[in-house]
């Protein structure tokens, strides 16, 4: 974990404090179902939740007690004697530690896809806000970094909303993936606790009984949620790259917010440099790799081994954390993104009409012109524009072979911007729904 | 593509022969929408169909047509028109290259998502065959590689159900990612052609309009595609690394299936190598690792750039072909899978009876005896079975300490296998539904 | 292998025909050896170069064998039997297929490599070329995509050799890695073979004998290897990138070569697309991924696993080939790159002198005036420039206060580019050697 | 970082003491320069050195100064002029951040990669005393996790020295690609700044001036670098995996060590869990995986862009600080590794005398014994090893169709371990060096 690329709320999820608390509701609801099975005395489980409920547990003193017994669940269990005293003996009966350890790492994973969803929706909303806000915004379309046809700025956004909300989709899904519970014993096999068990405790946590396990959790639900959380990442980066591009000097169609009086950008006014977009890239980077590490966890051998749980102390924080951080810098780079229509424009007439060129090709070819001869007086036009800055109507509006084949009005017909965006409506319709 | 591990049928989808044919009906469907709005004659349409539709594509003489234009829809097209004659001019008329790329793209892999969810519900019936005939064959759980409680044989393979069953959901959503069609023109604005066209093509062909497209369709989809595929080869390698440890020498409670004749196997016949699962491990590396290389395709350029196509080129085919081969090699091992409950048996029994210790501990303290007494108790018999082979529970029974604590009836019950099976119904239940 | 991005010379070291020469080499001198230890007749050794030196494998009939037998090298050698008749007995004596397989995989790696090396000796010198041709070519350097200080084209080309020189150091490296010999027999005890054939085969084939094998040469070594091919691949990212970006239709201050006639460009002359270069970055992409698989392969299992050769399968050709391609494509592309000094220099200007701000600003402290003030002066006569276009240089000049800190002389020294490319010199004797 | 799997030493290279202090050093050696050249007065160079050279920078301030000017090294700036006074203005003269932040970057990277040799030297003298130990201690090789020919676990040991002795070279190799400094000032001109600065701080600090920077050094070296970093993690996880598969329940033929009292394995004494070498199998996977992203860092735009900066900031800590970790874990292992000769030798014989099947067989041959009928001979009396537990050797000698062709000292001397381990010095001679 980066301090610098953390916020506070999901960095909560994974501390110490968390994880320990975490522990005892699931120690402590499993008490209930055994106390109603009759295993433990029902005043056992009522006592655990008593005294253990408002307990602070001591981090250091439980860390203390680890590197002592050299076992997590067990120093912690130790403490929790401390507070609940002489009926604890009845607390993690059947139990194994994973049992314990693999429910608390989903439902920590859950809490922070429930923070990452909330994020989803905030960046939805700045989306969604600044393509209506844009939705006439003219502007080209590039492939290959290359001017195209137009589009508008609002389009553009609608995209990112539609991307972000399939985001949303897949991390609902990798949530579902992984809200589940396991209380099934060495091996998974229940020999030593009641199913009705994990079922309460499933339950009371919002999860769903793991419907077999093997002492513990199958990482194959693990692996597609950080393959989830890496595609989600990729997402970042396109939105990210297309706001660098955007503002490069050349281009300076959008800027990061820039408060007025933030320092730098006095003496060099151009000097304003896209560094969280930037940011987000390296970040999208971190959080796509963590996927690899994550698939190559499936694998463990027989009932388990115990590979996995390095490799999720580094990428269950630095996978939700990062991922949560840059979500948050993304929505506010999208809810204070200064765009700038007229650098559009005049991007967009760079070269004076040229983008119109094919829509007067296609047009000279319906006019009668063979397809040949429509290429050359497209062509010997546009190589003015392109040659000495001339304008495209201009030039053709005063080529006799061409008002030949289509009149002045035809002709600047084919230099409407209108053209181009109207569908815009129905694609908003699409990505938004109907007004 | 490596022709060992390709099976026909999915070779098939990604032959240019397919692709030709597929290209043509996204032309062929976009000419009947286009006809009905009335754009172009009907019976152009319809002659498109007829001398189109039953001709046989030269991919010879497109591949010939292409190094001269260097532009394979073009090429394709020109050839296209040499059977469909004059009408011809009306064929992709206001649509990209990238409308009939992206769109074949996509039914391409929704046809190898077709051959794959087959192929999981062959294995998905191996494994349930398998894993109801061995439901109750006992065998050790491990943990760490270590014995840790008895677990049934069957139970592993219930596991692995539900493991690929998760895979086949997971599929199936990944398939509904890429089911989408494009026909929205030059950055996908839909400029030069009406959206319906889309939507009949789309319909036609069993797919879903994509809302907002950018000449290309969103890389996102793909990206969760391939990383969907990803797991799955994560879940094959798990399982053939069960497989493997299973068949070690020292195991040998499984082994992949040798034909009686098989050559090599009598001089030696320990020898017989799970070569195959060994093979399933290298070809998950493969899967898995195109996972990234198709999140780094999602942060396209503007409205596209062309770097994508190139790593689709490679993982369209090789990661559908390989993991299609995988899936059917592993339903083949797991099918002939040679068990071997006498082993398992022997295996579990490697140290007489050390497996129920637990349970005597347990028992012992549950009898008042105080924890560090049981502890020591267990102990001391546990080390004679451990060091010099002996039995534990004949150590138990002259143990007088302990008898003075449980009966010998009680202490033979702590030996019952099917204390750690009892559950195996309710987990069966779980995974493949009441019967 | 993908046909459209393979080269003959790459591919054929991959060829059926290739491995069974080599092969038979193998054995061939493995047979020199055993010869001169008195194992095998002399008399047979000669025999099997002599029958065996110049056939002509016949690929179909050994495939054809191995379906039988199940076994590659035992087909190959039943084969090479038919040539060499009774003497072909004393082949392969002591030996393991995987002595032929993994020595043969080097030898095509180190070939490989040689194929590459002369691959980067071409790009070098066509950045070489290119380098002194626009050492003194004026251009913005940016950074953030931002204008920043001026450099020369030639510095970027400079950067870009001084890379792929440590490119090519780095597969000089990874070169020596793979270039190794095993003739060990089974797991690699020399039991059934002297160590004195594996180092004349080594001797033989210029390779080095593996110090220590175990049946299998050691993974790491390919690992390495593979590692390093991913990093050389992103190094052609860079550049394509660098060049992509020079080519964005805002920017252009380079150009991808395009013959005069070629299609597409006539109409809309400002439509060339960067495909070369992009068509790279996807070609980076997939070599780069290839790294984790091998590094996956190598902690194979006690003396061997199978599992890394199907990885290898695939990672074997389409790395080299793939690669080989690439720098072949990027070869291409810096020697015939347009590039357009009057846009660089355009760019350069396009805020009007005010890429110089940070020199007027330094001048202004150094002149006495107090930072605040500096600040302020330059400030206000920047925001004339960015924000109507006027001159940076003729503002200051009508600025009394900045003029009272500074002459006019003073002023207009601030202005020369040649401030900035007095080190040129320096670097490119750093780079190429003092001239 | 994981506080868990971090040594102080390497974290404190990471620490922001550590860091500002070099940062200091880069500053105060440039002034020695610029005073060396007349830029600056000589005693403002004294100054600075006596008035930083003791400072204790106070961390929490420069934050706090960070948090208001949003520039770490304004921040460590204006944080030293509180110490150093008003010569403080004649520090970073013509430098921009990146000189300061790569050069400490890779100083940073630079004393790790000692500390990773040293850990390498150690984990090397583990290996070697181990291997000499048990050079001669027969055990049985495996192909395949099947049982193969004997060697000895002095070989295997001197295998993995091999294997970490061509890390050590490659960590030497990729420590040098990292030892560069640039003080090249914006976009890497020298415009503001004279070479000989960057070349008397790169010899002070032990670095080499890097041939041309581009404000930033080229990430190429650092791809390399975490790339190698990368597969000297996969060699450890190939070791760990070796470890693991010998402590098996059923093969046990070494363990990590156990302390005689340490808990847990008291009532099941088979129980001695393989947690470390389990724990280093998911630290390789998270260190190999940082080698992505590095790669990734390679293709900044332009002159430059921030993206790489957040990747390193977690992979230059995680990568060095869990590989120091990691191998000084392996070495602690290896160190205090149980081996079990005894079990070595049962498992070796658990098919009595079969291990041998192979000479035999090739014996009966050279004793003119056709190959059909050797073969018939070698399998039926294997089979009776097989499948009734018989002695190999005790059922050939009673089978009067083997005794006619090979004498009873013959076959004796066919069983006869010291035929595998002949050439046993040969290795460690070539891996260790002559005696």
């Amino acid at each position: 974990m980066i301090p610098r690329y953390a916020r506070p709320q999901m960095v909560s999820i994974w501390s110490q404090e968390t994880k320990f608390r975490i522990w005892f509701e699931i120690e402590a609801h499993a008490c209930d179902a055994l106390a109603e099975l009759g295993v433990i005395p029902k005043d056992a489980a009522k006592t655990i939740w008593e005294k253990g409920g408002g307990a602070t547990f001591d981090v250091e003193r439980i860390d203390e007690i680890e590197r002592e017994t050299k076992h997590d669940v067990i120093a912690f269990l130790t403490h929790l004697a401390e507070f609940v005293g002489p009926d604890s003996r009845f607390i993690h009966q059947g139990m194994t530690s994973s049992d314990v350890l693999d429910t608390c790492f989903n439902i920590q994973l859950v809490r922070a896809s429930d923070l990452l969803l909330a994020d989803l929706d905030a960046l939805l909303a700045a989306l969604k806000r600044r393509a209506f806000e844009h939705k006439d915004t003219v502007t080209i379309g590039r492939s290959h970094g290359i001017h195209a046809e137009p589009t508008t700025f609002g389009v553009k956004l609608a995209l990112a909303y539609a991307e972000f909300d399939r985001c949303r989709n897949r991390l609902v899904a990798a949530r579902e993936e992984i809200a589940t519970c396991a209380i099934s014993g060495a091996v998974g096999t229940f020999a030593n606790i009641d199913p009705r068990v994990e079922e309460h405790v499933a339950a009371a946590l919002g999860l769903k009984p793991e419907p077999v396990s093997t002492q513990v959790i199958p990482r194959d639900r693990h692996a597609m949620y950080f393959a989830t959380l890496g595609v989600i990442a990729s997402s970042i980066e396109r939105l990210a790259t297309e706001i660098r591009h955007l503002q490069r000097t050349e281009v300076l169609e959008a800027e990061e917010y820039f408060s007025p009086g933030q320092k730098g950008s006095s003496a060099m006014p151009h000097k304003r440099n896209p560094v969280l977009t930037e940011n987000l890239t390296g970040l999208a980077r971190m959080v796509r790799s963590f996927a690899i590490p994550a698939m190559e966890n499936v694998a463990l051998w027989h009932e388990r081994d115990i590979s996995h749980s390095s490799v999720e102390r580094y990428i269950g924080p630095d996978a939700t954390i990062t991922l949560d951080f840059a979500l948050a810098r993304l929505t506010g780079v999208i809810d204070k993104l200064l765009v700038y229509p007229e650098r559009m424009d005049k991007n967009l007439n760079q070269f004076k009409g040229l983008v119109h060129s094919q829509r007067v090709l296609l047009a000279l070819t319906q006019a009668g012109v063979s397809r040949e001869d429509a290429y050359r007086l497209v062509q010997r036009n546009a190589m003015k524009v392109w040659e000495h800055g001339a304008d495209f109507l201009t030039e053709l509006l005063a080529d006799k072979d061409v008002t030949a084949a289509l009149s002045e009005a035809d002709l600047r017909e084919k230099f409407d911007l209108g053209y181009h965006t109207k569908h815009v409506d129905t694609i908003f319709n699409r990505v938004f729904g109907a007004a």
